[in-house]
């Protein structure tokens, strides 16, 4: 075989599909580009977990034991089902009656109604794929987690901003929305509420318990033309240090068919691992399954074993013990660091978190925070440090993104590498003011 | 938290996209309820690997060492990126070279146009994701595999189906298709041939060496209005047990922009893994990692550190040839099987493949093999042996499938069992002749 480097471009150029046009040009490419070219800066952006909360000791004892016999091994080296492995979904079923805080047979679920996902990302893409046609609507808190206002845009649908506060989305402004869409005929248009209901990524805010059920209300109300769904996406539900114990959306919706449950075992866990699942009501299961059908058959047997030997073996409760007491320390040292360095700057606010990995932070308004701003190239290049901008967390209506926030990420860095890139962001903010 | 079991089911109900209406009533789901209400029958029908194959020795040993220190092993349960992990895409550059018979710097493509994905599958179904709209047209061989043709269905998208015989698909039939698509006004709706090139699923048939640069030029000729892209399925590429040793069609084309190729470790490693891959023209890499940014961000970091292990700890090429040699003594004894149990029966022929799982068998036109014919509940209730229908492997124009055909795997039974499964599906035959 010979390869002829001098060969011509082909013409004519590739035409893509609308979904990829739709899908193009992502902020997370942009962003992982930007983390490429600033390798020495001290990043809050990346949205990785600390690798010294990675269960290398566990993964350890849990493999030895899925490897000590040929035929146990060779199951897990076999292929799957779609839904994934039974071992696994049993597991989840037990794991979540205790995190909803009741038996097992007062669930309402069974492990047919699990799917076990690549991460509880295929979870989000899948939902939006079978429900969502071209011009479908999404309606989200303000701000949101970007991936999923990407899978939004990629088939075609729209995101539509609804206002929150430090209780998380607000009712009456999600009632509003409707309201406002029903105006404008496009009620038929609405098909999912999505809500990261834990510690949201950016903005660390947890929608209040007595907001839970209003918005299954609000949700079931409003579907007059088709079923009004709610993804809750509950990823940093186990990542909590203080605060209320809130139960899940899903568990307070007693039809157990208004509300699509998203966790995973990526931040409790692994990440590489890549393990997520859903809770789906019943009608939603042949659909989820034959698009995973389509989409992968079926993701990796071997790790839902893994996960499921961790949860048999004991490992898992204590891991997640640890993993929360690091991730408490590291939110306590960027929250005493922006007190520190950021404290005296009039207009500087930023949410105190009672779990997950974000500290969302607001300076005033004169300040731009996007990647073409003053202060990204302050950041970067001078102070070196790097956050991801706010910007990107926005529906773009019903009105423009807000450009003056910050996400700042405790996830990776050591105590002392928090400490010294919020010193050094804002010494990059006092440059500006 | 409290459950009501009685609690009305809700109105209205949900209303799906229109991805999910065309993804539905998959035959494979079908398949799998046939094979769990039969669980007594042989399985001539599990497209599974052969279980004595599974690489449990192997996987320990690289386990071990990827597990040794907590810093290697905490660098495998982190997220990856999106496109894989660049150490397993240089050994896969690496394999390809070594399969394409050349020298590295002679392939013309770097780890940069390696994605690694969840088997092949992901790669087929974004694949089809970013280059097919809904009504764009995909020829392919008539029969092929059929998952790829629930792909296809599940975008919108149209499966022409193109003549075949023992040497796979015919370029006259190819060219004589795309003639007719554009007489019909219909060749700015081609964008895609797929090809299983080697030991096609369900045939058994390679495309003949003669043939792959034929297509290439083909494609390329009739990329009038949009480039028409080759998709080359080589799942079963390294399953060889006899006959000539093919380049691949990617491996002709001097371009690299025209062959998209899709390989997996599932058949020659472990399907457990779920770790395929693609080497993809340029143009391609961005909205296929777009696309799996979206679906995922990236399949198991995990997964592919363990696939790049073996490689590095020599495991790899021993393993594959004793899967080879594995599966070359269960595919002699189906074919002796069938001499012995079929070869006296008039109308009755099948295919001696060189490689993959599968022998393909041809009845009597007046013998159906479907779903719901008398041979199928002949073979499962009375006899207790399944087969999948041959009419799954036909897109549906410009000729209804034929009928009257049967898949058959060697992969998952041992020789006795796949000699007393031919045995009873022989004595069904029997019964309708």
């Amino acid at each position: 075989m010979e390869f002829d480097p001098l060969a011509e471009t082909l013409s004519p150029a590739p035409r893509f599909s609308r979904r990829r046009e739709w899908a193009a040009a992502q902020a997370i490419s942009y962003l992982m580009q930007q983390a490429v070219e600033n390798r020495d800066v001290i990043s809050l952006a990346a949205g990785l977990v600390d690798p010294g909360t990675l269960p290398v000791a566990e993964t350890r004892v849990a493999m030895e034991r899925l490897l000590a016999s040929d035929e146990r091994g060779r199951e897990i080296l076999q292929y799957g089902t779609t839904a994934g492995a039974e071992r696994l979904r049993r597991h989840v079923v037990r794991h979540l009656a205790t995190l909803e805080d009741c038996r097992e047979d007062e669930l309402g679920v069974d492990a047919d109604q699990v799917v076990l996902t690549t991460g509880s990302q295929q979870l989000l893409s899948m939902t939006a794929d079978v429900l969502l046609d071209p011009g479908d609507i999404c309606l989200v808190a303000a701000p949101t987690y970007f991936v999923f206002l990407s899978v939004l845009s990629g088939v075609g649908a729209r995101a539509v901003a609804v206002e929150t506060d430090a209780d998380g989305i607000r009712p009456e402004a999600l009632e509003a929305a409707l309201e406002r869409l029903e105006r404008a005929g496009e009620l038929d248009r609405v098909k999912l509420i999505y809500l990261v209901s834990y510690y949201e990524n950016p903005s660390g805010v947890s929608l209040a318990a007595d907001r839970r059920g209003a918005v299954i209300e609000i949700a079931q109300r409003w579907s007059k033309h088709a079923r009004i769904h709610i993804l809750e996406d509950a990823a940093y539900r186990e990542l909590r240090y203080d605060g209320p114990e809130l139960p899940s959306i899903w568990g307070l919706d007693d039809s157990r068919e208004t509300v699509i449950l998203a966790q995973t075992f990526s931040k409790s866990f692994s990440p590489g691992l890549r393990v997520g699942f859903g809770v789906l009501p019943k009608g939603l299961v042949g659909p989820i399954c034959d698009r995973k059908g389509n989409e992968d058959f079926g993701s990796a047997n071997f790790n839902q074993h893994l996960m499921a030997a961790v949860y048999e073996q004991g490992l898992y409760g204590s891991h997640v013990q640890q993993v929360r007491q690091s991730y408490r320390l590291k939110r306590d040292a960027m929250l005493a660091a922006a007190d520190q360095w950021f404290g005296d700057l009039d207009g500087v606010e930023w949410v105190h978190p009672h779990g997950g990995l974000y500290v969302w932070m607001t300076l005033p308004e004169s300040i731009d925070t996007g990647f073409n701003s003053t202060l990204f190239q302050q950041a970067t290049k001078t102070e070196g440090v790097m956050y991801v901008p706010g910007g990107l967390f926005y529906a773009g209506e019903p009105t423009p993104p807000r450009s003056n926030q910050m996400r700042l990420s405790f996830g990776v860095q050591d105590p002392e590498g928090i400490e010294e890139g919020v010193r050094r962001l804002a010494s990059a903010v006092r440059t500006l003011l």
